[in-house]
C-alpha cells in the first residue's frame, strides 16, 4: 500500500501497460542512445510494471536504464523486484542512494529491502534513517526470517475499546500520520491487548453514538509475532481475512499484517514447494548468472547421480543374467520408469494435501492404505499390459510373467513410499517437499531393477 | 465475506480450534453414538474449521455427523469444502436442502456451490430461489468457468461521480442492502462506467464537503467480465489490490472481485500447476475414492509407458552390443537419470517464470541460451566425474570417455528441451506445465540410451 496510485501524487502513473511492444520500444530507445525517450517511457509505467520491465531487460540494457533513472528512481520499485535483480540494482545505485529511498517507504516495504542487504550495508542504510524509523526497522530485523514480525506493518490504527463510533471517526479525521490505507479498526484494552476488530465498512454504516464493542468482531484471529508466514497465510485463506493484528509475547498489539503481503507470501511459498519438488534452489531464477544456476543445480544432480550409481550397482549383480538374456536390459528401464512415475504422482498429491492441512496424523494411515490400494490396482492393469507386450515381443510367456510381477511390486512400493515418506518427514519437522523425486525414484529404481532381474535370474534361467 | 463472525449472529463461532485432539474427541463421540456431544463439538467451530473437520473424517463418520447436523447445517460450510467432499455432502443432504442453504449465501459463494451441481440439480435449486437472486446466479453461470464473471460478487457499492464525501457517507448509512463488507467505493458516470475508486480509509479521513473525484484513485485496474481468473489474480498481486471493479462488454460496472476470493484462486491455480507437472488430475485429491484416483493416475502412467517403450525399442537396436559388453547395461540408466533430472529442473524454473510473467518472448532466446550453457558446464563436470568412475569400475578408459561424452550431450539436450518446450507450448496457447516430466524425460531417455549405446557400438567394439 503506497501513495503512488493516488491522483496528484503521481499523475503519470499507470498510463501505459507493459506489453511486448512496449518492451521492444524501450530496448530500441536504449539501443539508439535516446535516453530521454527511454526515461519518459519508463516513467509512464506504474512502479510494479517498471519492476517487471527491469526484470525483462538484458543485463546491459537494464544497467543503462537504471543509470538514466538514477536521479528519480521510484523507491517502490525495489519492493517489487525479484531478489537477484534487486541486488544488482542496489549495487549499481550505491548504498547511500538506497538509504534515501528506504526512508520513503512504509516499514514493511522498507524491511523487505533492508533484509536483503549484507550486514555492512544494513548498518549504512540504518544510520541514514531518522531515529524513529530506524528503531522500527531494527526491531523488524530482530524477528526470525519468514515470521509474522517481518511481514507486519508497524503503523496500526488502534483505539481504546471503550470509545464510541463517533470518537473513532473523529480520531481518524484528526490524526495526521495514520497508515495510507487500512481496513479494520483494532480495539485494545488498557494493556494494549487487542480485543476485537471493526471493519471500516461497519464503522461507516453505524450511528455515531454506538459503542465500538457493540459492533466489533470478537472471535478474531490474533497472530503472534513469531508465527511462520506460511501459517499466517493459511489463516488468511481459511478465514477470508483482509488484515490481522500482530501481538508480541505479552499479547500487546505491535503491528498489522494486510492481505496484499499475504498474496506475495502465498506466491513465494508455492514457488518454494514447486522448486523443492524438482530439486532446484529457491535462489535459482531466470536472472541468476549461468555460474550460479549451474551451482544450484549441481548438488541436486549429484544426489541423483548417487542414486543412479546405487541402481547401477544393483544391476551389476545380475551382469551374468543379462549376458544370457539381453531382453532383460531392454525391458528393465520400463519397470523403473513406471515405479518412478507412480511415486512422483503420489508424492505430489501428499505434499499438496499436507500443505493444505488436509493430510494430518488423523488420516495418515488411511491415506497410505489408499495409495497402496491404488498401487495394487494400477499394478495389476499395467502388469497385464506390459506382460503381454513382453511376451509378444520376445516370445516368452515366462518373461511376460516376470515383468508383470515386478511391475505390481514396484507400483505398490511407489504408493507406499510416495505417501509414507512425506508424512514421516512432516512428523519429524522437515518440509515434506524435500522428500522429492530424488529419494523416491531412487527407491523405485533400485526395487524395480532388483525385483525384475532377481526374479528373472531365479525363474527364467 | 459473510455475517458469521459478527458478534450476535453466531456467538459460539470459533470458540474452538481444530486440533488433532479435537478431531479425536469428535470421532470418539460418534463412535459411542453420543450424537448430542458430537453436534455440540461441531457447532463450537468456525464454519471454515467445520469444513476442515468434515474433510478429515472417514466416509462413514462424516456421513453420521452430516446427518446429525442436518437440521441446522451452516450453508457457509459448502463454500469451504473440497469439491469431492462437497459433492458427497450435497448428495446426502438432498437437493431441496441445498436450495434453502444457497438462498442464505452471497452471490459469489452461492455460485460456487451451484456451479458444482449437475444441470438437473441446478434447475431444481434455481427454481427454489427468489426471482432476483435466481437471475443473478443464472447470469453468473452464463460466464465461462474460471472467468472474472464467476468470481465476482454482484453486490457493489457504486455512487455517482459528482457526489461529495458527505453524500456518499449518508448513502452508506441509509442504505439497507449493502454488501456485508466492502473496502472501496466505486465512482460511476451516468452510463454506469467506473471512473475511479475511493478506499474507505480515505473516505473516513476526508471532510464531508470534498468532492469524491478529488480524492479518488483514477488509474484503476478494471476487470472485464470474461477475463481469466489467473490473469485477475496476477493483477491483484502486482497492484496490491483489495477489490477491483468488474465491467461487462459495454464497460458498465456489473460486480466486484474482492481479494479473499483471489487468495482462493491463487491456491487453486498453484495446485493445478504442481499437479500438472507431476501428471496428476486436478480432481485427484485425498478424498477421491480409490477407483477414481486409480483412473486419474492411469492415463499418465500409460503415457510414461509409451515413452518407456520407445526407450526400450532404442535399447533393442543395441542388444548385440550389450551382449558383448554387459557394462553398458549397468551404466546406461545413469546417463538417462542425469538427463531426466536436469530437464525437470529446467522445466520447473521455466514454468514458474512463465506463470510469473518473467519469461516472455522478449527474453526467450536469452533464457534458452543460458540453460544450454548451464547444460554444457554441468555436463563437463559430470562427464569427468562419471567417466572417472566408469574407468575405475570397469578398467576401460575408452568406456569412461564414451559415457562422459554421452552425459555432456544429454545435459545439453535437457537444457534446450527443458526451456524451449514450455516456451513453445505457451506461444501456441497451451499451459506450459503440461510439457511436464513425461515428454521431457522420454526425450532425455531416448537421447541418453541412443547416444551412449551408439557411441559404444562404434567406438568400443
Amino acid at each position: 500500500m503506497t501513495e503512488e496510485t493516488v491522483i496528484g501524487v503521481n499523475n503519470s502513473g499507470a498510463a501505459h501497460e507493459l506489453t511486448p511492444e512496449f518492451i521492444a520500444a524501450v530496448n530500441l530507445a536504449l539501443d539508439q542512445n535516446e535516453t530521454t525517450e527511454a526515461i519518459s517511457l519508463a516513467q509512464s509505467l506504474h512502479y510494479a510494471d517498471l519492476a517487471d520491465l527491469l526484470e525483462n531487460l538484458a543485463h546491459v540494457r537494464r544497467a543503462e536504464l537504471v543509470e538514466a533513472l538514477r536521479s528519480d528512481f521510484d523507491p517502490n520499485v525495489f519492493a517489487e523486484l525479484d531478489d537477484t535483480v534487486r541486488e544488482r540494482v542496489i549495487d549499481q545505485l550505491g548504498i547511500s542512494h538506497i538509504a534515501e529511498a528506504v526512508a520513503g517507504l512504509d516499514t514493511d516495504d522498507a524491511l523487505d529491502v533492508v533484509e536483503e542487504l549484507n550486514t555492512d550495508e544494513q548498518q549504512e542504510v540504518l544510520e541514514a534513517l531518522p531515529a524513529g524509523e530506524r528503531s522500527l526497522i531494527e526491531q523488524g530485523l530482530s524477528y526470525p526470517e519468514d515470521s509474522a514480525g517481518r511481514l507486519m506493518q508497524r503503523e496500526v490504527v488502534a483505539v481504546p475499546m471503550h470509545w464510541t463510533v463517533g470518537q473513532a471517526i473523529d480520531y481518524m479525521r484528526d490524526t495526521e500520520n495514520l497508515p495510507t490505507d487500512f481496513f479494520d479498526l483494532f480495539l485494545v484494552d488498557p494493556l494494549h491487548n487487542p480485543v476485537g476488530t471493526v471493519p471500516l465498512s461497519r464503522v461507516m454504516r453505524t450511528g455515531r453514538d454506538v459503542e465500538l464493542t457493540d459492533v466489533m468482531r470478537k472471535h478474531i484471529k490474533i497472530v503472534p509475532v513469531e508465527m511462520d508466514q506460511e501459517e499466517v497465510a493459511f489463516l488468511f485463506r481459511q478465514r477470508d481475512l483482509i488484515s490481522a493484528p500482530v501481538v508480541d509475547g505479552a499479547g500487546r498489539l505491535v503491528g498489522v499484517i494486510t492481505v496484499d503481503d499475504i498474496v506475495d507470501v502465498i506466491y513465494e511459498e508455492h514457488e518454494e514447494d514447486i522448486m523443492r519438488l524438482a530439486g532446484v534452489g529457491e535462489e535459482d531464477d531466470l536472472y541468476s548468472a549461468v555460474i550460479d544456476t549451474m551451482k544450484s543445480r549441481f548438488s541436486w544432480l549429484l544426489i541423483h547421480l548417487g542414486a543412479a550409481m546405487i541402481a547401477a550397482y544393483v544391476i551389476s549383480f545380475f551382469a551374468g543374467t543379462i549376458e544370457e538374456m539381453v531382453a532383460l536390459a531392454v525391458l528393465m528401464p520400463i519397470v523403473a520408469t513406471m515405479g518412478g512415475t507412480a511415486s512422483v504422482q503420489t508424492l505430489t498429491v501428499a505434499v499438496r494435501a499436507i500443505a493444505m492441512k488436509e493430510l494430518t496424523m488423523s488420516n495418515a494411515y488411511r491415506t497410505i492404505g489408499k495409495e497402496v490400494a491404488v498401487g495394487v490396482l494400477n499394478g495389476i492393469l499395467f502388469a497385464i499390459l506390459i506382460g503381454a507386450v513382453a511376451w509378444a515381443w520376445f516370445g516368452s510367456p515366462a518373461l511376460g510373467g516376470v515383468i508383470g510381477l515386478a511391475i505390481v511390486i514396484n507400483l505398490i512400493v511407489a504408493g507406499f513410499t510416495g505417501s509414507a515418506l512425506p508424512i514421516l518427514l512432516q512428523r519429524m519437522g522437515y518440509d515434506p517437499a524435500v522428500a522429492s523425486s530424488a529419494f523416491l525414484t531412487s527407491i523405485t529404481d533400485v526395487v524395480g531393477f532388483y525385483v525384475f532381474l532377481g526374479l528373472a535370474a531365479s525363474l527364467l534361467l
